[in-house]
């Protein structure tokens, strides 16, 4: 069943606020089963609401409308509505008396203007907000039943869920279900090439089955996305084909829908009980922020020495000044004898470091911007580094790079005993 | 001049994705002189794309369209705006060169399905993109002067600012003029009370000019906003009244549009030539991103020492464990002795130092979660610590307490002689 959605607010139109509600609603309506066609947002103007909502009753079978139902001069939607409708606006005496109340319970007389709140279409279904003092209200416009909320997202999320939820529920048959995965380690454009065989169109896609790639840089997301007979065919269509989909990108992917990377490694941290050190230089101490972002990190972390200095390599890590001079900070010599003075430092079963050059400065004809050198070492095995070119503004090389370390982590995790 | 934008993409729809492009091609669109009067988002949808592109041209002049412009098969754009337009797709053979070299640059062979991002409709202008595959272009659809830019905010940014902001400047007369700062230390109800002579209403307002709240946690911006007869004056007024706010506000008011706290602080360290080193538990290397993230921070930081497990306090910072023993992980007389281990292993000017309980676990009666210590160590000068409860989610606290920990090295020295 189509669904719309519109906001109201000059204030959205001149970029002074971003429209979080639309992604909520969508969000919530999309798992109700609806498909959410258009999100509209138009300015307090009379003519660009009420041409908006007339279209929307010609397009749609739902639509739900945030904003403008404050005390304010430009807070217009129940006028607009009610014209929309060809009835008039009438004073709610039942909201009044609430709103009323609801200022005598903090101590204070409702202002004058606030009276006007209580005003709705004639013949609309009030919803009581019990959150603030704006009404939300229902009217059917063309073929839409249509729900007026008010724009401020805790009252919004509120009354979505106390009337519209137990209103729309019955009204659809959910028929899709969707499953996500996360990718590191691959550009999109290869993993699409791994997943045309399954994507529509492909030797091997099933009917109902879509597959949609989001960037969420350096991840790369998933979405297996399939529409059935019923619900329980959807999951099963979907299950089997995130599961091939697995199959063909291989180890790279991981997760669901709200395990970044980080989180994914956290995980396997704290599931083997390896406890993890890092010696940082370019990435600042990103790494170790990421690794920390996870509530319980203590269980694994342990340290990172970001010694970005040379001075502070030497001083931090006990890393050897012959080995900077001879082969530069940046360089896989260094960054083993960093990982290796980290593990030391830290007595845990494996460390990685990461030293390179971030720019946009800095880089030589040797050793260009984007420059990065790895080393991972562990108890009782020999140390291994590598140097990468990695591409790209300074922000991006260095997320890169604690992602290439986090991979090296990874790595050393799975394929441990 | 009446612009509107159009956002194409079902992870929108579907509430996967905030459409935070809406908000900032609005309020540089504002800035340049027009009236947006609607953002429309639509899924990834050829008849849902194409009649919003049909009735914009009937409606606007403007029209600034992103997303759909990627290799896969959900990426639309380019047909669908051919179709609107009656004419074929071609392919852009320079364009075809560019993504190639692109990728032949990272050592890569170009994906064959990346060629189809080289596709245009016939007669469009192609906008070079030099930060990314997906070219920009534009064409005329109706009345509109229609622009169709990538997705990814940082391209779509780009791009407006190559060629947009030259193609658009002239045709509008601008008469407004807006200045930016950033707060941090104060509370947004706080600033706009400090604020209330000079905006709308108060004792010093002046006619047309407005003043705008936004938050960007944990700093708040303040915009300035005038309209007068002519971008001249507008601009003087601007200046004039941003000056009395920045009195108002005192030394909580710093920088401009773009300045955030750590680049400002980053900028006072540059300018005076200090060195700073840190000491972090709690923040897992957060202040060290901060402080690292503007290019050219080898200038002024040496390391930071992030020290999560107690052993990690003692064996890189030579923290006594007794002390730890004593007072827990958690005290002033820990952060005190963090920092001076840094200032110490660095041999810098000064040393700042955080730990704290950032939850959601870990809290006691005595130290509940939001606990953070800081201390500041200078050379030649007493180190001083303080205890302090911050409010919010482990997120929320991390970053507010890597904000508190660049006021102490602000305020260091900026009272420095």
């Amino acid at each position: 069943m189509r669904a719309a959605l519109l906001a109201t607010g000059t204030e959205l139109t001149r970029g002074e606020l971003i429209n979080s509600n639309a992604a909520w609603l969508s969000e919530r309506l999309t798992e109700l089963g609806f498909e959410v066609i258009e999100h509209a947002v138009v300015p307090d103007d009379s003519e660009q609401i009420a041409s908006t909502l007339a279209r929307f009753g010609r397009e749609v079978k739902l639509v739900v409308c945030t904003g403008g139902l404050g005390p304010t001069s430009d807070d217009l939607t129940a006028a607009v509505v009610a014209q929309v409708m060809g009835v008039p606006v009438l004073r709610h005496e039942a909201t009044l008396a609430r709103i009323q109340e609801r200022y005598r319970k903090a101590g204070v007389v409702m202002p004058a203007i606030n009276a006007k709140q209580a005003d709705v279409p004639e013949g609309a279904r009030v919803l009581d907000n019990d959150v603030g003092t704006a009404p939300a209200f229902a009217v059917r416009i063309g073929q839409a039943e249509s729900y007026f909320l008010p724009g401020p997202p805790r009252e919004m999320q509120h009354l979505f869920e106390t009337y519209l939820v137990p209103d729309l529920a019955h009204r659809v048959q959910r028929t899709t279900h969707q499953i996500h995965m996360r990718i590191f380690g691959l550009p999109e454009s290869v993993v699409a090439e791994k997943l045309a065989t399954i994507d529509k169109g492909g030797a091997n896609a099933r009917p109902g089955v879509t597959i949609g790639y989001r960037a969420h840089f350096p991840e790369i997301e998933v979405k297996v996305h399939a529409r059935a007979a019923d619900e329980a065919s959807a999951t099963a269509l979907a299950n089997e084909v995130a599961t091939e989909a697995r199959g063909l990108i291989g180890h790279y992917a991981y997760g669901g829908r709200h395990d970044s990377y980080p989180f994914y490694v956290a995980k396997l941290l704290t599931e083997k009980k390896k406890k993890v050190a890092l010696a940082e230089s370019c990435t600042g101490g990103l790494l170790g922020r990421l690794l920390t972002d996870p509530p319980g990190s203590s269980a694994y972390f342990v340290l990172s020495a970001v010694v970005y200095a040379n001075s502070a390599k030497r001083g931090l890590l006990d890393v050897p000044g012959e080995l900077i001079e001879q082969h530069g900070a940046v360089s896989t010599e260094v960054a083993a004898a960093m990982a290796e003075g980290a593990l030391e430092k830290a007595g845990t079963d494996l460390a990685v470091s990461i030293t390179g050059v971030a720019g946009p400065t800095g880089g030589t004809p040797d050793k260009p911007v984007g420059t990065v050198c790895f080393a991972l070492a562990q108890r009782g095995q020999k140390t291994v580094a590598e140097r990468r070119q990695l591409q790209g503004s300074r922000e991006r090389v260095r997320m890169l790079s604690a992602y290439v370390a986090l991979s090296l982590i990874a790595g050393a995790i799975e394929g441990a005993p």
